[in-house]
């Protein structure tokens, strides 16, 4: 099926997550990039900044002024930091342009836990209770219909994926969830820190946030939408010497009963239609690699009849499933383009 | 305290743990290295086939002939692996010398056990009765009098020493352990194989052998001995792409009422006297670039009152106190030297 | 413009060079992957094996039996070892299949030089002489026509498109030429092998070969051809600890009155059409990252008049312009497609 | 021989540098460590910042205020940047401390170089002149007896050991040395820089600042005093991504005549005494992890007669040999001490 390309800006775009946007975006059959822009690199040609963009025909950084979308683009990718995008995505909303935000601003519903969370009251609870939540799988007909998409967590979006299932058919106890979630750098911002120094990443490893880190709520949110009620789960991510991935490994305790072919089965009728997530056979389990830059995430499951726990493993890109590609997605779903398109590329292995 | 030096034969040396056990020997004030064997090298200078130990008096790897330790080692640290020692082994506890076995030939005293684990019967079961589990800061007084030790896997080290004071307390519920731990890749074998590639492990990740892992009934034997009765634990390993290190993740249920003051009060009563465990201060997490080429082994844990659940971490060198400096540590206490003799070095860091 | 698919068949499909083939062409709009062999794991699909490549329609692994690949390609990619997959391809070109060969076997046309470097004489010296060097930049009109294709060895390429140019314009000594190169890991066989196991590699960095690497007397052969007299080069290779890329930085002294200009003024003009090579802008400098899993080359140089040396750097992935990139551009070009059809994504950064 | 301890101060001491003089100070047999201090951490326990320091007796970071050190140490190792500790500096020696800096303000002899290469004119010309230049291996006498000494940068210790001992010999052309050097990222500061983030830095490499990095005079320098004329160098650094280490490849054209046994006798000659250069075999050459947190250094050679060029390389750990380890090794020899103390630990291989 032909589309006329779509303009879509991406703001913010000199970070990881908006040069990936901008990367996936500059070969989407469907799309034209209309305009960028970077706090840092404003006035400088991308390829001058990121030369692996070179060849590509793109807008340059731009200062993000006031207006400056106005007219210049169908859909946004919005990839500033929390807090800072809200007034120009409120905006952009109202004048009819669609919003795929890739921050947290717009994904917990309740104004107290974003508050807890973020440290700040949310100055559109309206539009919060607009937006969206992006975990495609689960929301394509909302999104279909969406203005706004609240892109999900990187963190959630690996753990959700292998939990959703199972909380729909009711075949886990929702209160004995474990999220032990690693992480490559990039889920971090391109931000100056020494904490994120080669020398400080290379040949380490350790947990950090501990039950603390601002994912949790977000996992907690979407688990107990599925459920009807609150649920609490224990999140633990960990700091990988890796650029890009995050597996998650999830222990859970089945339901009495809880069947190896029940699992499967609940997994199948969740991603039937699921261009993105891979199920592999059972004896297989998710390596980071087989997913780095790309939009897919694979899952596999142990259930330990010795210990009764179920073991989810789930691999995804932070900066694709996790970031950029779930955010062209869901693009893809809000115009009604191939759900897929410019996302299929597999995996350069090794 | 000035001791003779005594003559300790490394056999295996050349592997991962075996030249990291000769590096720490040969600095060891109360040791002479007598003779060392390898298979792969045999007839070769150490200096030759491993450069960084140039400089060193050392004497050249050998051939492990039957007979070849007569009279040339007053103790043994055996890195062959399972199965291939067991005589050698079983001679020179017999000719009186001691003997520190890093296989895991002698750690599952369950012949059943052993059996299903390792997949052949064990061929001498008074010497595995014998043996004493060298989890040095669990067995100290045993170990003074050992004849044969058999040196903890890496794995089972980690999990342990966050785990047993626990326990031994009876602060947490002993079926609800998980353990998801990640290792660096010198907990396999120094063997040539496409799995361990660096090209098949760098910017890679990935759990394995998900509730199978050989480590598993050595980690629920030494629980179950504290606890009095079998216990079966959850515990998961992953592949780091760092050449060194294991940091355990380790989930459990706290009995009702266990505060932090408890479980604080529990590590410091197991490690009060233990020169390698560093309780971390709160807030504080295990990092693996601190144990890195050492014997030390950083402990954390987060009661999160939340969900009800404590999150105990601990950090180790596989080849360090999950190998090669526990072995030497456990020989320190077979002959009465202080215990930390030749193994208090700072981590290189960064 | 709107091409039938062509069939083409990969040989030694699961090595490095192979499935990094296979991973290009999958998304290739002018071919159909027709057949993949794999002595290792013939029998089972590539997926199953490979699982970055699994939602791709692909033939399974199979043996390459004689007369396998009879009437089901047009065209074979082979990426069998230097001297196995002679006879094959010998009797492929017999049936009217054309070849991009991987392999060393047809680059070095002096039989003595060939003898000299491997260590065998070459069964078929007509072919060897009917051959055309693969370094497609240079050589398009031949293999407009050619049957039999060597492609070049990663070193070389990486080495003779930063020098070419400027023996073209003899704004260099030759004799002067020193190649210090710098590769990571697959440029190595996908074998198994103790000095590449990820603990060997992984923060380390040493030469290897200095002098005596079999990729010196290809670059010699190639700057020889051009320059129409025999050439030393002085070829020095490094093990990086990345996965991909070749970074190599050339030394040299110009003809007296060489200038900025009279370089830069060489490359433009020898990499007018090319679509993979990028001179860089003073001031910058190739990285690995701008080109790993593409084909493009990044070349920079500084002319440094202090030292009367000029400096030049060249970055590419070894596995794609340096192998199964360029093998596909020269298929494309052999084809009469789009000499880039396939091969222009830009590099995943970071 | 049994020393009174001395009282050594680290300044700067919680940059990768400074940690690593305080690592290899507190295993020392002859000092004290006295005091240290820190910008960043001022106030804090070094265990708090570092936990690999923990169990070890050291003096908290405290603020650098003028006077500060006045009475407290009998010797300064200075790790401040450069310029920031000239007047500190200036005053110790006053008061009859001695002095090693480790940053690049006492190297450069000539005023006009000094300004030309650090933008800055050098407040103490009389220092500078009296300051030695810390390579010990070539100015063990003059150590003996300095107030002050100016420790090389990291390149030109790892480029000079493998340089000075052929120019002494007369055995090289010296206009025709090339110094190919492959760093380790704790080269650089530990500060807060995008550059330098593992993201930026892992699975990437490239050269930087080529022909203008600010140790190319100091090689030249060192090169010149021993020919007793000026003499230019090429140097070329590039980024490793590792953290500690740093490679150098050396290429020169020899005198006519010049043999292999010359090169290895002059190496021999001019390490005859040296404890920490290890001339390697024929055959062998030099690896990062064999000298890594160590004050080795590897060297090895290649005489090509076919392309007649002498190949040198060399391994120094950046922060051993190029900055800590030689700053103690200097400390050593100023103090009368065996040139070896603290520092002949074996490098932690793998």
């Amino acid at each position: 099926m032909a589309h006329d390309r779509i303009r879509v800006a991406v703001v913010g775009a000199s970070g990881y997550s908006g040069i990936e946007a901008v990367r996936i975006l500059a070969a989407h059959p469907f799309v034209e990039i209309s305009a960028l822009t970077s706090e840092h690199y404003a006035g400088r040609e991308v390829a001058d900044v990121y030369h692996h963009m070179d060849g590509t025909d793109l807008p340059p950084f731009e200062e993000l002024r006031p207006g400056f979308l106005a007219g210049r683009a169908d859909a946004v990718i919005s990839c500033l930091p929390e807090k800072v995008g809200f007034q120009m995505i409120a905006d952009l909303i109202q004048s009819g342009v669609k919003v795929v935000d890739v921050s947290a601003d717009f994904r917990l519903k309740d104004p107290a836990v974003h508050r807890a969370t973020y440290g700040f009251d949310h100055a559109g609870p309206a539009l919060v209770k607009e937006a969206v939540y992006g975990l495609t799988e689960f929301h394509r007909s909302e999104l279909r219909e969406a203005r706004l998409v609240a892109n999900p967590g990187c963190y959630p979006t690996g753990a959700l994926l292998g939990l959703i299932p199972l909380i729909r058919r009711d075949l886990i106890e929702p209160g004995s969830i474990v999220v032990d979630a690693k992480s490559g750098t990039t889920g971090a911002r391109r931000a100056a820190a020494i904490e994120y120094l080669f020398a400080e990443v290379n040949e380490n490893f350790r947990a950090y946030k501990v039950g603390t880190h601002r994912h949790t709520p977000e996992i907690e949110q979407e688990i107990g939408a599925v459920l009807g009620r609150e649920i609490a789960v224990v999140f633990v991510p960990h700091l990988l010497p890796v650029t890009r991935g995050i597996l998650s490994t999830m222990y859970m305790r089945p339901r009495a009963g809880t069947t190896q072919e029940d699992v499967r089965s609940a997994f199948e009728a969740s991603f039937a239609k699921a261009r993105f997530v891979k199920l592999l056979k059972p004896g297989e389990l998710p390596e980071l690699r087989n997913v780095r830059a790309t939009n897919f995430c694979e899952i596999a499951f142990v259930l330990d009849r010795r210990t009764q726990t179920l073991v989810v493993n789930t691999a995804i890109d932070n900066l694709g499933k996790g970031a950029a590609g779930q955010a062209i997605q869901n693009l893809n779903v809000m115009f009604g383009f191939d759900e897929a398109a410019g996302l299929l590329n597999a995996a350069p292995v090794p």
